[in-house]
């Protein structure tokens, strides 16, 4: 076994990974791709297991089950056919995989533990939202009412860029800290997450990005009938989307932005800093 | 007859330009309209013959000719069925028209030709471009070269916003006054057109707002293979198309981009502009 | 008399575009000038008289009379000492000067016709205004509410910068089309002159840049008792300051910004304009 | 003894602070302060040591020593006159202090270390910051290349608010992390300390807000003759100031500004912090 680099499952990020390392010379096997690569020469597997038999490097997607198979089974598969002679490299590797490479000794990477990655695939995120947010309403977002739920690394690029497309823009966090941050720094409106019943009847736009339930019944039914919500926290959202569907919201789950809307930049990025880790 | 309103033909505008009259009491009339208003009290008519029949104000389409009749026939119809009673308003009336109307002495209101509609609806332009851009792309608007051709209205604000997402934005224009402006105001790095040639390799992004043949054959030589182009201007845009599919290049011609993405708040700020005259 | 340059008055500006010129190998006189230029081979001067009769290019300050004459002498002066073949630069010309260059055919430019050179002159200005204002204030232009009284080219450029240093800015204008413009391209909060009064209490900063009397005892008595008022309309400025030091206000009216705060670039400007003129 | 609050030494902050209590109804006694606080009812005291006796809460000023005594004086003073019933509140409160304090179980707040304080700090830091820029200056920060020396608290503000006074501005940073990050939220180009000496010539503003020394002689032969240079680190600063002199380089070392530039904003809100604190 020589190493083979075998790409696997995923969106369209893999498929330009898969592309640039084969014009770069790697010997690359792809399995299960969104799309077939065509250009340059690499071999399409028909298994996990081939995968794992004749490449010695496994690229996984971001997150690591998707499009590949459902976690049960791949924790299941990699316990069996993975060897410490593997390297795994992925995005959001769940603890049930992680704990299985770490008792087997097996090297791996989890690409979204990567400050320069997660916070690429931010600005990919909120460049997504923002499109779907144009896209889903019948009004602008210049001079609109938006609200963004959170002030981590997606919600800080995702206000900056509302604001910079003249939105008025207000933050909801639980921390002091953030909030204090959020308005001297970036010059946004702030409100405590526990005053936010208040104003939420205020806002034409409601971004969120925490991935727990905060937009319960409770809240939803405060919000403006009209109101346009962009949910981009990891799946299954932060909204409750039964209850919104009932009271005829506007509601939308956006996930996977990064490989839907920028897959050749992110997968540039992608390669550069798996490139750096298996050389 | 008495003061009954005819709203007729356009996009999604037109539609909740009628339900707002409609909520507000006047006595409405539609024909022809993208979409059945269903709420209200209103009639629905059959013909243009009919609307001229019945109502002294006709709220025709932005641009006038928008899923309504071909201009010629259009222009048949006004001359034989208008008479001095009527009073017509709509957008973008083509000379042929407005020449009609004056030779008949019948009233009438260019809504393009109000400032605050014109640069309203150059907001909702810029925010359809951007999601265009967003989605036409694989990679980030944030961080890339994009050029902008012109700096009319439309220019101004989509310059601005692109730069507010923090692209890195150029514009090109003939006039000197422009460019410095441009730049002293907006911060924007600016090229004159006739020095375009030199940077056009640069840009991955290129909107097109001048309403003339600026990207001919020559000029799409030069530009990356995979430039995204957005081009607002007007039908037929700015850009050899035919040349442009030949080469295989993503160009993509985005017109009635206000009545797609903003048709709500356009109409909120037509109907006020059409009340403020009517009454 | 061969082409010899006088350099007259003014402020550093006329002092860098000495050196520039003497550093490119200009045959250089200067005469007033705010500071000597000291390096490099030129003459200084001792009267107007001596430069009209030495130089043919005179190279007059921005406001023409600009540490030179009182425009009464300056007037007589000209009248009799300039002949049709003199060259005046210099500006904002009075027209009392202008009708005497014209009837005499001399030929002139009044370099703040040129927009390139008077947006770059509101660049300058709106830097200036802005260090003034941070220095006048006990609180931070971060998160205060600002009023820019105007819409012209030096307040579209001070607005802008004043958003862009997270301030709350609204425009107050006469013109409806330029608060639509206003709004849409520059994201800001607009009034329209004549409803200013009811909000003029919420300010912190006032910024006036239209040369007539805005701010007179009427309005004085409305604004917040300690706020700051920094004034760059031309001489002798929008606000009635013997009722505003009655009241103890902190008022600044701020002149010659731009050969205050920024000479050298200034200098560097003009004379590219200069150059471009005399070759 | 009852509560009554002693305000000591520092800046305007302090008199500011004064005035906002003996508004309050606080029974307030003031020493040294930078000016005398005139309205109210209050005791002016005449040393320290009245203070210690008179008061149960010592407000100090930020930074600690500023305007009371040398550290040396403070830590013996304190040791001798303080004692478990006193309350001590103030900025940057040195070790030697801070372990004299836990020894006597003298209950004190770090102001500096309130993370809204800080930030609030850091917004104030960077407009004076601007405004000696501006000040110091022949040119515009408008187009100008500006260099922001690490990316901590006040760095962040600043090169925001350069951005949007649209100067050029790159930040220079040890930590890959920080360097993302100021590019994918703020979207300011970066450059890895390591890789500074290349582009150092480039710049026209250098800000500098790492304190330990690193425009050392290296660095500094490197600069633009012409470079302004703002140093914002705590004193002694970040630069090698014998050999700007000696180079005849223009480097301000600016210490105090949020006492300088924003006094009262400076003193509102560490009063509440104070009040939330002693109530």
């Amino acid at each position: 076994m020589h190493s083979k680099i075998a790409i696997l499952g995923g969106d369209m990020r893999q498929v330009y990974i898969a592309k640039n390392l084969i014009k770069k010379g790697y010997s690359v096997c792809t399995y299960h791709l969104e799309e077939p690569v065509q250009d340059g020469i690499y071999t399409e597997l028909h298994s996990f297991e081939d995968a794992f038999k004749k490449c010695q490097i496994l690229i996984c997607p971001i997150p690591l089950t998707k499009n590949t198979l459902p976690i049960e089974d791949l924790t299941i598969l990699f316990d069996k056919k993975l060897t410490k002679d593997h390297v795994l490299i992925g995005g959001a590797i769940p603890k049930e995989i992680s704990e299985i490479l770490d008792e087997k000794k097996i090297v791996y990477y989890d690409l979204m533990k990567n400050e320069k990655v997660a916070i690429l695939n931010a600005v990919a995120t909120a460049e997504g939202s923002i499109a779907a947010a144009i896209q889903s309403s019948v009004i602008n977002l210049h001079g609109s009412k938006c609200l963004v739920l959170g002030y981590g690394r997606c919600a800080k690029v995702l206000a900056g860029k509302l604001k910079g497309l003249n939105a008025i823009v207000t933050v909801a966090s639980r921390t002091e800290a953030a909030l204090a941050y959020a308005n001297a720094v970036a010059g946004l409106e702030t409100v405590h997450l526990s005053d936010l019943e208040k104003i939420l009847p205020n806002f034409e736009f409601i971004f969120n990005t925490i991935p727990s339930l905060i937009l319960d019944k409770n809240y939803l039914t405060l919000v403006r009938p009209d109101v346009v919500i962009i949910d981009i926290a990891s799946a299954p959202g932060g909204i409750d989307y039964e209850y919104a569907v009932e009271r005829g919201l506007n509601a939308k789950l956006c996930l996977g932005l990064p490989g839907k809307t920028a897959p050749k930049i992110s997968a540039d990025i992608l390669e550069g800093e798996i490139l750096e880790f298996i050389d």
